[in-house]
């Protein structure tokens, strides 16, 4: 196995947050890029949307961390108080195990959501082969 | 529950496209930029970056498609010949699933992979209480 990857999936519910989190793409830009600026990422570049309802108010924000790593993505939807995030983190040869759980724990605690699910997606490359794997091509 | 969503997550090995899908953001970005544009996605905004090798040669690339409805994002590895793609869409009371999958089929034929690792995972919100939630905040 050459290249190894943890992503980890998440919905937080019942965010206790700032509003301003949940609603507005500049404030959670801000919080995405602090999370990411840590020893063992190497952030790209990013892309933030501002969702804007009908009355001209900020309405939710959507948006990726490109990393060399991988990537980080989140997605508001304040009228239910809630969020999505992906942080998939992968290297050649190198764990990113600790460093991916410890960006995940900072982002998830910026909204202070009273309900997490939260998966862990390991991605190896190329992956070992298992009676479920598909062909195609 | 209010959001669903349905979230393709891909490993691509022995890929047999042209090496330039593998190797040039410009070209994995007209890739993404045309299997978003389908009635049912609204792509938001792209980012992609160009890996360069010491010699100067374009190495791979990473990036992705914002969408209204969440997000695509493409990894590839030309030294192994692998990609990894999320593909990860939902709505408000809408199912997505038709369109992810015929999107997901869309990106996979491009990279003709020889071998294929892909997993759904289904993105509830708010998400039913279960067992193995967790708490926090």
């Amino acid at each position: 196995m050459l290249m190894n990857g943890l992503h980890i999936v998440a919905e937080l519910c019942d965010c206790h947050c700032p509003p301003s989190l949940l609603r507005r793409a500049d404030v959670l830009c801000g919080l995405c890029r602090t999370v990411c600026s840590v020893p063992g990422l190497t952030p790209l570049g990013e892309l933030f949307h501002q969702f804007t309802a009908p009355d001209g108010k900020n309405a939710g924000a959507t948006g990726a961390v490109i990393l060399a790593e991988s990537h980080l993505a989140v997605h508001t939807w304040p009228e239910i108080n809630a969020v999505t995030v992906d942080l998939y983190v992968c290297n050649f040869t190198q764990d990113n195990r600790a460093i991916a759980c410890s960006v995940y724990d900072r982002i998830a605690a910026a909204f202070a959501p009273r309900r997490v699910r939260r998966r862990e997606i390991g991605r190896e490359l190329p992956f070992a082969p298992e009676p479920s794997s598909g062909t195609s091509g």
